[in-house]
C-alpha cells in the first residue's frame, strides 16, 4: 500500500448525500490524500450516461473540509470520472477510486442502472482500479453506522493486492437492520431482474401520464451469486468487466448463423486482459 | 420465421431522425407488424439511463403512416423499452426488437455509453432476441442509402436462426463514402477507447465551463475484433452480454485477496445462459 495513497471520491447520489460523507470519513481513515468531484444533483438510475450536448460546471465545495479537495460537477457521475482524470488531477494517477456509498442496492442486473457503478467502470476503461460500494438500503435515513470496517477491508485488500485488469468492482452491502455481518464473499452478478408495470394517472388537465413500478425477483438459485451472498449476510464483490462481448454467444452463432467466422489475428479470442498500464492511453 | 413478425423498434435520435426512419422502411420490407416507441427527444450518449424521478409521458404518432402504431416517450431509450414490453404491447411478446439506425459509431467501447444498445440491451434482459444498428457516420445528414441490404440481412438471419439467450448483437455499418460493403462479421468488442480532454471555455459573466473533447483509439490489434472488421468494409455484429461477471477476474481474485471462495451450488459458474423463454418473467 502506498504511504499516502491519492483517492479520488465520486457518487450518484451527488455530494451533499449522506452516503459519499460516509466514504471520505473512511478514506481518511486510510490517511488518504482525497479529490472528490461528485454530481452536483442526483444522478440515480443515470447507467453509464455521459453528456456531450452541452458543457459541464465544476464548483469548488468546502463541504468536506480543508483536507479535502472537492467538486460538485453539472453532469453524470461517468463525467465527473471525466473530468476528474483528464482535468481536475492534472495527470497525477489515484491509486484508488471508491464511488458511493449508493443508499440501495446495485446487486445483480442493478449495475447496469447504475450510476454509482458507471463512475467504477469509466474509471476502469482509464485504467484505474476503482470500486464501487452500494448499502442494501434506500432513502437518506440509511443506517450507515455498521459499513466503515467493510469498505475499510475492501479497500485495503485492492490497495494490497490490486484489482483484475479491465474490471471495477460492484460492492454490496446488507443493510444494518439485517444483523450482524459475516464477512466479505467474491460472487458473480444473479440473474435477477425487475418484474414491472407501469401505473396510468392524469394531471389535472386530464392528460395521462405513467409511472414505473417494479418489483426485484432473483430467478437465480446459483449459491456463488451477489444476492446469495447478501442474503446469507455476507458483503458481496463481484469484478464488472466492459468488454461485453459474449464468447459463448459468438461460438454459437459461427455455428447457427450462415457468416464467415472472425479471422484468426494477433490477438486471441478470447483475449487475455490487459494490465492496467498497458491499457491507459499513451500520452498521459 | 414468422408470417407476419411483430417488430418493436426504438433508438435513441428520437422519433424524427432520418435513421429510425429507414429502419422502419427496412422492417416494411419483412412484412412486420410495426410498433415504435421512441424517445420524444434526442437521448445520444445516455447508457442505460433510466427515469426513475418522475413520470414518463406517451404520445401517439402518425409519422410513419396508419399502418405504423408509433408513440414518442418522454424518457430514455431503456425506459421506451420498458413502456413498450409493458404497456403498449399489453403482453404480446415480439418476435424481434431493433434499435436505431444510430447516426454514428457505437462499436468498441462506445456501446457502453449508446443509447440505441442500451434499448437493446434492455430487450435482451426482458428475454427478447434484440439487435441495435449503428451507421459509422455522424449528422443529420448521414447517408443510410447502402445500409437497407444489410440490416435486412442480420434481421432475416436472426429471425431463422434466433440469437444466443442473454445477449442482443451490435451491429455497426459502415459509411457509405468508405466503399462496397464486403459482407457480415461476428467480432468481438475491441479494446480502444476515447483519449480525451477538457476545453475551458468562460461565459459572458465570466464564469468557466468544460467541454469533453475525445479522440478514438484503437489500441487493439486483433483482426477478430469490431474495428478491424468495420475497417476492412464489412458490417460487424458483436453479441453483447448484460452479465457483467469478470469469471476470469474473480478466479484471479480469488487467488490474490484473502477472502472466501464463493461456496458450490445449484448454479456452475460461469452459467449457462438460460433460454429467453425462462428467462422472462413467470407472470407474463
Amino acid at each position: 500500500m502506498p504511504t499516502r495513497p491519492l483517492i479520488l471520491i465520486s457518487n450518484d447520489d451527488s455530494l451533499i448525500a449522506p452516503g459519499i460523507a460516509h466514504l471520505v470519513r473512511c478514506m481518511q481513515e486510510l490517511h488518504a490524500e482525497i479529490v472528490v468531484v461528485a454530481p452536483a444533483s442526483p444522478q440515480s438510475g443515470m447507467g453509464h450516461a455521459i453528456t456531450i450536448g452541452h458543457p459541464l460546471r465544476l464548483d469548488k465545495s468546502s463541504l468536506f473540509g480543508p483536507e479535502v479537495e472537492a467538486y460538485a460537477c453539472s453532469g453524470t457521475p461517468a463525467d465527473c470520472i471525466k473530468i476528474a482524470k483528464h482535468y481536475v488531477l492534472q495527470g497525477r494517477r489515484p491509486d484508488l477510486v471508491v464511488s458511493g456509498i449508493n443508499h440501495g442496492s446495485n446487486s445483480s442486473v442493478n449495475v447496469l442502472y447504475s450510476g454509482t457503478m458507471s463512475a467504477a467502470i469509466e474509471a476502469a476503461i482509464e485504467g484505474l482500479p476503482a470500486i464501487g460500494f452500494s448499502l442494501c438500503e434506500y432513502g437518506d435515513g440509511a443506517d450507515f453506522s455498521h459499513v466503515g470496517p467493510w469498505v475499510l477491508e475492501v479497500c485495503r485488500q485492492a490497495l494490497a493486492h490490486g484489482i483484475p485488469a479491465g474490471t471495477a468492482l460492484n460492492v454490496n452491502i446488507p443493510k444494518h437492520a439485517a444483523g450482524p455481518i459475516q464477512g466479505i464473499r467474491l460472487a458473480r452478478q444473479a440473474r435477477a431482474k425487475w418484474q414491472e408495470s407501469f401505473e396510468q394517472r392524469h394531471d389535472p388537465y386530464k392528460r395521462p401520464y405513467y409511472w414505473l413500478l417494479g418489483e426485484f425477483v432473483n430467478q437465480d438459485r446459483g449459491l456463488d451469486t451477489d444476492e446469495a451472498a447478501l442474503a446469507a449476510g455476507y458483503v458481496s464483490v463481484v469484478p464488472c468487466q466492459f468488454d461485453l462481448t459474449s464468447y459463448t454467444g459468438l461460438a454459437e452463432m459461427a455455428d447457427a448463423w450462415q457468416l464467415a467466422l472472425p479471422p484468426a489475428g494477433p490477438a486471441s479470442t478470447p483475449p487475455q486482459p490487459v494490465a492496467s498500464e498497458d491499457y491507459g492511453p499513451a500520452a498521459q
